[in-house]
């Protein structure tokens, strides 16, 4: 039983431009409400749609400790559903993808089809009706390749997203990608520490030689050119390539292409190319990195040889899944044009950084001494972006369902 | 601090035939609630009385977290207490099994006698009273051989119970039985998906290929034989040969014997007895399965040549030990009559296979989109008598608790 | 959200004479309000100065999950901070120890001088004012070599325990002492039941077979000599070279010099001197051992060749660290003059066994049944008064809240 009034109260204690306060990174209580008011309200991303090349494809997946069920449906659209079967709730497909006519729950064999609709269920009686239980569906919203879920009734605005979403990634032609490789860490800390830390380069100078050497980790703001000649001469370049590349951002969205380090083709560890196949081959190859981020939990960078997406998934108020996932031009072969040995190598070392560097955040969040401290206006302006779009969601939430107690009073 | 009101709120909340709100498979009070309002109040079946042979004989097990201690005495009776020290509560004897002339506690050697009387403790001084610290008895009935114990003031009814399992497991002599082997394993789930999951079969061909050679999978209801001549013909041998056949039922218990598959003689990997020397030789050892069910957690099913016994035991909200303990005639010989891999082999695969089923059914009841579902009228009658029993327990207990507070209140 | 009132209510059902209520050894919100109200009031062991060798030198550690930081500063004293960054709160030390000009946050590389002031950080712009962001200190006092810490504004008094350990550590010249071990073990006990365990040695004849060669494990109260004609003897000895025997104690702290066992030369598995180089030269090396006791945590032996430090740290309701360090001379040379394995092998059986009689403890305190047991008046007079200390402890921060809140609410 959450008590929202103490959420309320630990959400008005936080002093603006400021992390937050102790409690909301280590409280069971904190890490029940975050995950009813912001995973269960927000947009998620779930991956691309090459994961489910054909009718009948589906990707299992957690959201925290929430399974959810991507099909493919006979008509070739994508569908989403709760992975929990309506006899006694099973998980139906434990997590993974694979490819099948009809989706049956293994425990008593009760069968739905691609569109969720129960087909069949032995041994239920003559009363028993079949239209009444059948999977249940969440939102799902696919744009330029990309998936999004969203628990929620009423979702947030998409159309806006969708728009820009397009226009940025739809030069990396996601339709003709495949996914080459995913892993999954866990860390022992809060995901907002997780998400803080993947907001800000403030810590790459020091705590991630190698990305340094291709990710330009002094950078300002929402990757802020000022009067830096290369990167603006860079972003002239890409316009004439007719690639969009202005930082822009919405809500709980962000979008910008940015230069890498000079002479750097892409994000990995000598700055070269990691896959022969380009998947956008503007300017020979030469576009920078295209980068989404979500909130609260997923960053994705778009680089002409590959896509890489970042997903931190709660687990408990201080530990976090963070899932890697790796995606290449559908043509290209492992073996010849990459290994999936290169393809990971940046982004793993980079997370197991990440990992310590978290986690000894928690440790020291954890103290008594622990105040909430400033952040860089230069360096962490993402960060901060982060916790006020998270203290805003929590605050919504809290005043939504005041309005509704409301409302029923009145009846 | 459990909430008494919102556990009943829960419980009001459950609909008929369907299986239960998700809470009360998941929820950390609900857990409590459950080890007070159920554990704490009903008969609990212990094992068999020949696990004690001699006076000084003793077994030390856990009741989820609650540990006890059973004794055979001088006199030769059985007897159940705490295993706690009156001393400063150290667990006396570890689980496991033993004979001893007296109980030690190995922390300070604080020593009872067999029938629980403090018998020594050094240094206590001289206004230290003895006969003040002795051993807390719990309620202990033991019937043909089996050991029920009870951890409430006021236990629920026993004689009718009593006399029904003396008729139905008398013929199985367990005064002349023997633990064969015992095993435990942990399952992550709640002990009622692990007790729904033991009360049907609607699982067991698909899930049990080796259980569904010899156990009849498509049964009806409680063993109900309906228009199967064979099996009819088998409970007539059964009566002709003086064994109880039918099958009753109790608030809190089931007994009936019900014919296996054809040309079986047990519940074994092939059907053919696995202990050579018989517990019960009526009808040439074709005498089906004698199955006793005691709610919340234990099932039995005597053949011919073995018993096997099933308990559950709450560990956690998501956590379940389920023990496994079988039974052989005295003068069976390992080695010799029976080795104890195929006899275990069984069972084992079948604990395992369940295992499965009911982490992932406790994985999907987690989802937010979990709903209970309808029990299979046919095939999960068993399943939803359970879930009923327990709802029906939690109530009387909450309803029990109510009207003592009134009654205090007047006083 | 610790509810007070129900602690107090705790409490207050504490019999004189007897261990405590249940809850108070397995309750997660216990264990909150005995991390806020003792380990958050209480004087602390840290241990040793000789640890901070010189300017720089630094020594991290845990207290329960606090992370602390204790460092030598430029002038050659020893300074005590919370081990949390004042930026985004990190754990700026690793638990270990080093030496360093400076210390560094190796997150965002925000860096403070031994002092605690923050010395440098980058890119935190002009509003930035350096000097509100310097680490948070602790109270820390050092005393004939030892370090205590307290978490609290106001720490209880100090001097009489300064004066008093001053007389009776001082002859084993500390300053001139060596850290020559470290280890720690996880036992799954309350820390309340592990204290008591360690303040009573009604347990030792049997439970520690090799500590009762050397220790006089029958002794009565606060190391009483009674008509112990050789112990009184010792004490007679002692006080001719000077050193204090007296068992004396204040609230939180006890401190005695008793007699080994009859031609005993040190706390070892032979009762033979570890160490050949002395810390306590005086009466050639037969100076029994001098021990101080610190509520509510920890115990020290001071014998001639070495000092034994065990200290308890609570982890969870049912988890607890248990660390030991062995000092020796700083002469001493490893593998010349002692060797590792000999020096610790006596306490590491000894917290071993300990380690297994407090989880059993637990085992059993977590019954049903379990009762609250008498205190031997003769064996258990020390943990009876831990406990007792504990629960004055606890009830005075309860009343000092209460007063606090009353005098909130006249202004």
């Amino acid at each position: 039983m959450i008590d929202y009034r103490r959420m309320g109260a630990l959400l008005a204690g936080r002093r603006e431009g400021y992390c937050l306060p102790q409690a909301l990174y280590n409280d069971a209580d904190a890490f029940d409400f975050d995950m009813e008011a912001v995973f269960g309200t927000s947009w998620l991303m779930a991956g691309f749609t090459c994961e489910l090349p054909e009718p009948g494809s589906y990707l299992a997946q957690m959201v925290g400790k929430w399974p959810i069920l991507i099909v493919r449906d006979r008509k070739g659209e994508i569908r989403a559903f709760h992975n929990s079967c309506r006899h006694r709730g099973s998980l139906i497909c434990k997590p993974g993808s694979g490819t099948s006519p009809k989706i049956m729950c293994p425990y008593h064999r009760w069968t739905y089809d691609l569109e969720g609709g129960l087909f069949a269920a032995t041994r239920m009686g003559p009363d028993f009706d079949k239209s009444l239980h059948g999977l249940r569906q969440i939102h799902i919203e696919c744009v330029a390749g990309a998936m999004f879920v969203c628990f929620a009734e009423t979702p947030p605005p998409f159309a806006d997203f969708a728009n820009k979403l397009e226009s940025y990634l739809g030069p990396q032609r996601m339709d003709k990608a495949k996914l080459a490789f995913e892993s999954t860490i866990s860390e022992d800390a809060n995901w907002k520490l997780v998400m803080e830390n993947g907001r800000e380069c403030y810590h790459c100078a020091t705590g991630h030689p190698e990305l340094a050497r291709t990710f330009p980790v002094g950078m300002s703001k929402h990757f802020d050119v000022a009067d830096d000649e290369r990167a603006q001469t860079f972003l002239d370049t890409m316009k004439a390539s007719e690639l969009e590349t202005d930082a822009i951002e919405g809500d709980w969205w962000q979008l910008a292409r940015f230069a890498l380090n000079r002479n750097v083709e892409t994000l990995s560890m000598d700055g070269h190319h990691i896959v022969k196949k380009l998947m956008c081959e503007a300017n020979g190859g030469y576009v920078g990195s295209m980068r989404l981020a979500v909130d609260p939990h997923c960053f994705v960078h778009a680089t002409a040889d590959h896509v890489f997406m970042f997903s931190a998934m709660p687990v408990s108020p201080t530990e976090t899944h963070v899932t890697g996932k790796w995606y290449v031009h559908q043509d290209a072969i492992e073996g010849v044009d990459y290994n999936v040995d290169d393809l990971a190598e940046l982004w793993t070392r980079t997370n197991l950084q990440d990992k310590e560097l978290a986690e000894n955040n928690q440790l020291g969040v954890n103290s008594p001494g622990y105040l909430p401290g400033p952040y860089s206006p230069d360096a962490e302006t993402l960060a901060q972006r982060f916790t006020d779009w998270y203290c805003n969601t929590a605050r919504n939430f809290i005043a939504g369902r005041a309005a509704m107690d409301a409302t029923v009073h009145v009846d």
